[in-house]
């Protein structure tokens, strides 16, 4: 009987990265699942450690770090940034606290991951943006969360796209289709409140699908044309122990539908809601190419659908790839064929290709510049919609960023 | 032995209704089975009896006259509508005839039965309406030919919203999605030709999706907001004998999206669209209310999808109602439970159905006036795709008809 | 104008065939539908004429000829048999008579049709195909009314099995499922009694599904192991004008369960029940070869699953073939692709079929000698389900036939 | 900023559960995940911890421990038995180490759990179930690892079947569908050899499907009536580095088809089978009763499909559930709605009820009875394979256990 050996006796176990993430929600524990997984399943040039968690509440943070393996927590995200033991920042915090964070970690010398929607306004994206840019002159790295980029059958269809398999495109349909504010008697958190959440179903889910439609097409939205909606405008307040429970306004959308073109000319469509009674998880995907076309549905995420055109007429239909072959993207390190993986695991992709980033030094996809041109794309969905649903161009130039200070040298990843 | 005996002892057989149908392609053939088929399935008032058809060349209508069961051709259709044995004219010609002899027919005292779209233009469809209002008062009946309606999934469907199953509407989905335009090489017909065909996509297929989203949510379109596009923009001349075959332009949409929102503030989003590459006939629907949301798939067109949401969430879930038990719209007079029917009964299905309203001088549905509310649906579509996708209104008032001749009186319905 | 010229010119139209039908229940209202379209759809070299029909009640069987559009009826099959203008013979009626009818018509001179089961017993069907095998010598034809064999998408299956596409076979797996029976209310018919049906979910179901393994796989089974059960035994009589409605005993099988191996040694799995709660027509297959796997729901009856195996795993998958491409069996002469054909038009491809076998001296398919050796494998089901389920061999050698007096010659096809 | 306190401060962290793994390929990779997240989703009255791995190969063995996390690497099993930090032994080892190393465990105090199937033999699975008996007696845990009763929909099946939604029942329908053995050049692993395996696919997947069918009924196979092929006799021995690769012969089934009765007289059918081409880990069922039915596939296993046969016909039908509600079984832990969970938390929900069981002292479900129950039904398949199908019941009465020898005292869970 001995210890266990950490790795190969030669080569000596990966050095550690050390990760700090602010926010221990929904988010927070779907990361830290994706943290503590991805060194398990795949081989890393890096070993991530759950070094610390930050948290207003100090009782909570408390608890989110026991529950899910952090092994420091903090009240205070600058003390987080501050830590040497923290070398990646990993910011799930609402959307209006993320320019601040990201930018402090950046010039701090962390490399950063951000949650989508990369901000609440175009500015501060292209303040974070900027920030990004010169932190990358240093080596350092940062990643905006468009997990559903890492769902192997997206991945695949990206992969197909890429190869020619449908030709020219001709239609992109998206949607994003929840039902959780169906019940008027929904409370009115943060994020059905602008000034913390930005925009509604807009940000919340518009922001996957057009990063999506733009990552699987390799083109950018040129303009779209949109309508907005809140169907219930009134909720009632959180519960707090006050007996008489009073209500408050909605201000974000409940639902944005809008159409536009990509450079080449192609239609796409898009509709982002949280009303659509029935569907829970429903971002569902449609390309039509020349050659062919792809169908994809996250409530069956482990299922791309494919049609290839080029077969004769009467041996042709839409195929269900079940997408857990050994040479689909991701899947050599998982399971034997036909068994599923969770929705968490986009998280620990998503860990995983950040590491490869930063222990190589490549640019991450999806970046903050990509992250800017989706909030680009859903500032002028915003305008649109309250110009009468007129064609509203999308910006393809940044526009002048806020300056910032100059930054520390970034932390070295530590051996 | 002895001959048969029509119907039972007491009643006699029912008095008949000579049809006269003009136009023998694909719609005319339908159009024929579901003349044939009615009296056969269902208990009608009035046996339809297949007097005439009409088409230009005299061998192909002659040949589509004995393939289909027609007692007489004729190769001018104003001499159908002058037949005495024709009491209805069902108008299977392309949009730019519709309007002559639709008025020409209700003129001459006959009931109409017209193909969707109704017109190629907003005037027309005016003038066929105000048509259809005079013979009314006549005892004529004149109805749109938007059969779909008379799937009997999307009747049920109907039936479901009209009984409150679903509550408020807050979204209605309807695309309409076929593919036979992909190749480049398919020939410039005259459904591609804005002279012929009114419009592409948005006339042929968009007009039965408008049609549907109002006829399922019983509200009108107050506006929309538009594009459309031609992917293709030249294509071969349909072949002839010439060695050398030339190419035309496109003067239609291949493809048409728009979204709006009904009278009570529901979302409704429309696509329309020959390209999308591996859907044959795809009509589908989605609507989300309140209390449930439908979906519908033309393609299995035997089938609707019913969530309750106001079962436990535990249980609750999409079902698949295979839409043909007994109490289903129009299935008591067909096979038992789980034997499908076919696309071609939505014409047995609207004969029956305009075989009632004429016999009980019920108001038919859908009337002109309904097919002329679509044709200002399509009309302010193309308008808004003409100006930037601008949010554009229907217009709820009846613009003036176009004044026409006082016309003779009805003929009676024949013994 | 002129009276349709019923074909083409030069060659004349096509001579009729007399069809005359006993029985007109469901059956017999399918046939009809069947016989009424065939020639409206395909061009036939015999034109059908739907000349008579029979059943034992009078007011009945005269409502049914005025209904389904039969020129005349007859209250006893033998008169029907003995018409002149009558010369093939479809027998809808229970399958007690079966044997009784084909034998009396075939030695008149008819061609038949008989539906499945081809009889009650063995012996029975021994007896009808020795009969028909003399026919055969005088240019007549007996085909089972294996209607299945026509639904566009199984006829594809055959074409891709016959291609080699699924090389050879390992897995069949064959189910039948409806529901009709859950019900404990549901009457005691003819259906449930054995001196009328022979056997229950068996032979009705059953027979169907062996049909179509054999006929899908071109191989016979070699013997089977089998259960069956009736789990409703008592049933209330079918209602009548007495007020006290009693009970009857079932005398068939509610279901039956049965595996076997093909001649190649492929294993093969069959269930056909009347008890499956929520099926309501479900005849479903797979089979699986070395090369790829189809896939079958007649409750989808327009679609065909196909797994190609020889394709790259990565972008293999069942494909759903919508079946209603030119290309495919039967469809050239339907709609345009995407637009359903419904259950009926099994029976509409069954009669072109025999027209066909019938103007060509082809020999029909499935001949009664396959309805015969259909027989022989429910007859071994029902041994081996009373011998605690041991494997029990299909005889694959005809039985001496019971001997029948010599017929007359057979009536000519009239011109 | 101040170090993770783990738990809350009242009650301190709960005591810790060292688990010790033996076997260390797919098994035990899943079976590690499972043990790394079972804390970090549910609140659990004993922490477990990732004691020590077993394997033959030093090198793969420690390769193993790094990768999944264990502390330690033991090279005999009997070492990991023997160590004091393990209180339960997990058994991922093949099928005919199972008996000895259970046995082992058991009599060293520790809880056992166990891989399906529970053993090779009746014989050894007595041995065990006799040992979990007298085990049970000095408060140790044995639990057969019959994973797929943790998934969620299948647990939720579970709930609606005892709560009476299904009536009783009539039909069961079990398959488990694999491909991986339909290309020939498979090689001859350890899995193909009945010394090892025991069986082939009856064992691997036809275990499961008979527990699952007996678990989610409620009732037992009272017999069975069988076939079993295997298709490729000879396979290429694995890979070594010699360059002349010689074949073996393949010593268990490659399919399993076997039909029976449970003791309540509905009928049931199993299909285990490594060679349907296109079917990656398609365990299905259908369960119809006289009130519903349900439906699953493993490949969907996110889902359940569910019948209610008390609504009216015309608004009935299979509903597709999302089995991602807080009020499904473990769901509140997780995701929200419509967040699918992968395969692997089987296991992560297997860990969960077993900790709670030793934490309980409850009976652990499945029990190493409930193993040697399904090793029952295994061999009367095997049986009736070799007598040519006739039913064969199977015993309902223990035979008498192989003596062991008195086992030390339970080793106390650790505080």
């Amino acid at each position: 009987m001995d210890r266990t050996e950490q790795s190969d006796s030669d080569t000596g176990p990966p050095p550690t990265l050390g990760v700090g993430m602010v926010g221990h929600a929904f988010m927070g524990a779907a990361h830290s699942q994706g943290w503590r997984t991805a060194a398990r399943v795949f081989d890393l040039p890096l070993r991530p450690v759950l070094a610390a968690i930050a948290g207003r509440d100090r009782t909570a943070v408390h608890a989110a770090a026991a529950r899910h393996g952090w092994a420091a927590a903090e009240t205070d995200w600058r003390a987080l940034v501050a830590r040497d033991d923290v070398q990646l920042v990993d910011i799930c915090a609402p959307g209006d606290l993320h320019a601040e964070i990201a930018v402090a970690a950046l010039e701090a010398g962390k490399h950063v991951l951000c949650e989508k929607p990369l901000a609440n306004t175009v500015a501060e994206a292209e303040t974070m943006s900027a920030a990004a840019d010169r932190a990358r002159t240093r080596g350092q790295v940062a990643m905006t969360g468009f997990n559903y980029r890492r769902v192997p059958a997206v991945a695949h269809a990206r992969r197909l796209i890429a190869e020619g398999r449908l030709g020219a495109l001709r239609h992109l349909r998206f949607s994003y289709l929840q039902d959780w504010l169906v019940d008027p008697a929904a409370p009115l958190t943060w994020r059905l409140l602008r000034e913390h959440a930005g925009s509604g179903a807009l940000g919340d889910l518009g922001a996957h699908i057009v990063d999506l439609a733009q990552h699987l097409s390799g083109e950018l939205l040129t303009g779209v044309s949109a309508l907005t909606e809140t169907f219930v405008r009134e909720r009632p307040l959180p519960h707090d122990s006050t007996a008489a429970r009073g209500y408050g306004t909605v201000t974000v959308d409940d639902a944005a539908l809008f159409n536009g073109r990509l450079a080449s000319g192609a239609l796409a469509s898009f509709e982002a809601t949280r009303m659509a009674t029935g569907r829970k998880n429903a971002l569902r995907f449609e390309i039509n190419g020349e050659h062919g076309s792809l169908a994809f549905d996250l409530e069956r995420l482990n299922e791309l659908s494919f049609h290839d055109h080029t077969e004769p007429a009467a041996s042709a239909g839409f195929r269900r790839i079940l997408v857990t072959e050994p040479d689909h993207p991701y899947l050599r390190a998982w399971w034997p064929p036909g068994h599923a993986l969770g929705y968490e695991h986009t998280f620990t992709h998503q860990a995983r290709d950040l590491i490869e980033a930063i222990a190589h030094g490549t640019p991450p996809e999806p970046s903050f510049a990509d992250g800017l041109q989706v909030q680009r794309v859903l500032a002028a969905v915003e305008e649109s919609a309250r110009k009468n649903a007129v064609h509203t161009p999308v910006p393809t130039q940044s526009a002048q960023p806020v300056p910032v200070q100059p930054a520390p040298a970034p932390a070295p990843v530590q051996p």
